[in-house]
């Protein structure tokens, strides 16, 4: 079924113990609907500047992605992060931050074949664009998931608070669940959430796996063991795709089906961080991809 | 199979957000015979004073462990641990601890029938203690499993070295897996870890679960998701012990066999914890275990 990602991209100039890259591919729509395009092709709305170079426009389109969505729009600069990540790779720092393009007036263009698609991801962005294009959407997707973050959660709680009724689900990390709910205990946190609007929510916990809570059913899934971390950018919004991109291609969204999803989730965002930007995923395969899930799979199995 | 545990015995004296508790029944002995019981009988080698309560022996003997081996020594003092646990409830403080009985002269006393035991854990304690055991075994156990923490690796490194090549596996935490070798990565420290000796090593990560890993295998298991935690005091001490008797009552200890103990274990220590002492574990049931195991089992499988 079709699947529909908003999402920023971006130029990133990322530090890490392995190395640096400056002004790569990035941004959380191009990560997930890369990560996406291995299980279904996904349609992309996103806006960049005119410095966006042709090439990163064909690396997404080797994918398989719909740029009908991609605006790019004259006299703008794209968005631009650098960042520094330390020694433990869990911590990051962010250097400097110019939204340019993607700035607080940014209003998604949804192209009309775009409106009634049958899965829809808003990748980690702004929930007033996130509010503004489910507006847009001539029909109600089938499901509609949300990743958020800290930044939104502090800076923007209403259109937050505004959002959530209208999801079926919000992914979300564990610190962040506690503060979007003043909750202690995650698995607590993550109940209230519920309460807030969602019918479920995926709690990751970095190295630590992902669990996934409905008001009737709780999966969990550990991370895949990775000891090749060289650049953890992406991993969040290429979980985000993957499992939207399971979700689309099986067409279902039942807790099996979802667990399904975040195992392959999981895979793909393991392999994500083992090079710099999308360096990775460009050379990855459905092969790997379906050899390491049977190879998590028996890990798992008891 | 038999299973022989080495361990202490203690009166803990427990602060949690929960409430508290005076001199109740605790020790890594006491916790790890204790979940060895819903498996397997255990011989217990510990050590106590004169004011170990008859009641605290009878609720030990109740579960079916073998206590020959807990000696009581009159004149002496039974060890005495108080702490408080913070708000987060992975944190805690050692208010006050006395050794007492098992201060640094002690040498375990291990009967005649135990000294055959073909399974043996060495439950969280001093390492010189465990290689005064092992010297005392007239056979060599078929699987000998050692539980360590920070302390002993800080203030024993030496024993805990000449340790390592005498036992089979290892269990610690990841901050200690990183504390004992100096690598940040935690697998990659674990595999560090078997070039010390232990043929396996497993790595507990809190309410993260835990791996396995061998230099054949790794294997992977998610925590149970608890809300209810009243006490922590105790988890890591069932978790080992609930994992050492689920492998001596199979007699295996291949991977699979390992990693469905670590399933069982993971269910026990999250019942310990739902209350103080032995509470919960007292009132415990093998169909509850087996209950838990399943929901447990379904939540991960993919």
């Amino acid at each position: 079924m079709s699947l529909l990602v908003i999402g920023s991209a971006a130029f990133d100039s990322i530090q890490t113990p392995s190395g640096s890259r400056e002004k790569v591919i990035g941004g959380s729509g191009v990560y997930a609907a890369f990560a996406a395009s291995f299980f279904t092709p996904a349609r992309l709305v996103s806006v960049v500047g005119e410095d966006w170079p042709d090439d990163y426009t064909a690396r997404l389109q080797k994918r398989n992605i719909d740029l009908e969505g991609l605006e790019i729009r004259s006299g703008a600069q794209t968005l631009a992060w650098t960042g520094k990540y330390f020694e433990n790779l869990n911590d990051r720092e962010t250097l400097d931050i110019r939204l340019n393009v993607m700035g607080e007036e940014y209003s998604p263009l949804v192209p009309e074949s775009y409106r009634e698609s049958d899965f829809v991801l808003l990748a980690n962005g702004s929930p007033v664009s996130h509010l503004d294009l489910l507006a847009k959407m001539t029909a109600k997707p089938r499901l509609t998931v949300a990743d958020t973050m800290d930044f939104y959660i502090q800076n923007c709680p209403d259109p937050l608070r505004e959002l959530l009724p209208q999801i079926d689900g919000l992914i979300l990390n564990d610190s962040e669940a506690r503060l979007l709910t003043g909750e202690k205990n995650t698995i607590t946190a993550a109940r209230r959430i519920l309460e807030m609007g969602p019918t479920f929510v995926i709690v990751k916990k970095g190295e630590n796996g992902a669990f996934y809570l409905s008001r009737r059913a709780i999966r969990l899934i550990p991370a895949y063991p990775s000891e090749k971390v060289v650049d953890p950018t992406g991993a969040g919004d290429s979980f985000a795709g993957a499992l939207l991109g399971a979700l689309a291609a099986s067409g279902r969204s039942d807790p099996e089906s979802i667990i399904a999803a975040m195992a392959r989730a999981t895979v793909v965002a393991g392999y994500t961080v083992e090079g710099f930007s999308l360096e990775r995923l460009e050379t990855l395969t459905e092969g790997e991809i379906e050899s390491r899930l049977a190879a998590f799979r028996t890990m798992i199995t008891f």
